[in-house]
């Protein structure tokens, strides 16, 4: 029987291992696409025994499903974090933009595109990544309500809300294979406009947009 | 040497069975995805020799590029056909918009995606994949603003037909594991209306839209 003082290091260490091969999970589907990326190969990258691997996720999919869990949570909280670091005022609804815009073209959204299209013609994955997809978007989409802080129950909210978030996922896909960057500046520079256009309440002050005011103040 | 008379069956030959080749390349990339599509699985759905499939397309990356470029083409003429029925009015926008939601959630925006997932860890596919994709794209946004009608020199315009093309990939993607059409639904009608007001210069009759006027009026 463990002791309490060695369980204590050995729980840590379990989730440090655990850490470990859900990191390792993301850059090999990043690096080598769905196909390339086995249990053993992930074990291998990082520098975890099989026999570990096999006992904190004994399956394929077990392990991609896990890994896009804990990034999707780790990817919010840094969204979270970098948000509170932006300044108020009239710029930080581009701000928000641009940090979300960032997210869908960074690594775990190309993991999770990976699972995606494998997920289609993949039974055992598609019934293992369908509830997360509802959840993922679920999540994306009240921080992105609380990063922008806006009401929702205003008319109008929630469909901009979500329209920000299909188009960023339409840019993501148009920079899987080249630098998009450019085009995407402009053409966000233009949405950003009319976001702040239909996120505005009719009766506030001319030029005021809901990110002027601290993030939260009209979470419900 | 074959006579006149004799060339012509051939090469009308010829070309149906480059057809039938690429419509089963498609088939098979919505069915099986990219790891499912092999030119032998291809050739045994088309019905056609492996011996003339090699003839007509050596490699796996000629037979898919190939594929996307006929299908790619063969959609904007069917869109074009489907587009020119469609009755002048306020509605004709709306119409426009559905057509172009439909060919994004529909077979060829599936298969296309498999190849573009597929190409970002294949460098041959890759180098063969990158100027099709600007073509595409180029074509892509072309047809829709002869669809709606519009005139691109327009400030605006041509970041309202590209944000429009961008969102519509984004909800393509929503759509692969589950029918997203309710929601999609809600967020066009919602998308109908902004880009009615995008793409109505400030000039126009209050309540008309670029789409009441008949198609290629502002054609350049």
């Amino acid at each position: 029987m463990p002791t309490a003082s060695t369980r204590v290091p050995q729980q840590e260490r379990s989730r440090a291992t655990q850490a470990r091969l859900l990191e390792a999970t993301v850059d090999c589907l990043v690096e080598h696409g769905w196909s390339g990326t086995t249990t053993t190969v992930v074990a291998a990258r990082a520098g975890v025994s099989r026999g570990a691997q096999l006992h904190h996720y004994p399956t394929r999919t077990a392990l991609v499903t896990a890994a896009v869990v804990h990034l999707t949570e780790r990817r919010a909280a840094e969204l979270r974090a970098e948000a509170d670091a932006l300044p108020a005022g009239p710029r930080r609804l581009d701000r928000v933009v641009d940090l979300l815009a960032a997210a869908f073209t960074g690594p775990l959204f190309v993991a999770a595109l990976e699972l995606w299209v494998a997920a289609r013609t993949d039974a055992e994955l598609r019934a293992a990544l369908l509830p997360l997809e509802a959840r993922v978007g679920r999540e994306m989409h009240r921080l992105t309500v609380e990063l922008l802080g806006v009401d929702e129950r205003r008319p109008g909210v929630r469909e901009a809300v979500q329209a920000t978030l299909d188009l960023l996922r339409g840019l993501g896909v148009a920079n899987l294979l080249s630098d998009d960057s450019a085009r995407r500046a402009t053409l966000l520079h233009a949405w950003k406009r009319q976001l702040a256009t239909l996120l505005t309440p009719a009766d506030a002050p001319p030029g005021s947009t809901p990110a002027d005011r601290p993030p939260g103040s009209e979470r419900r």
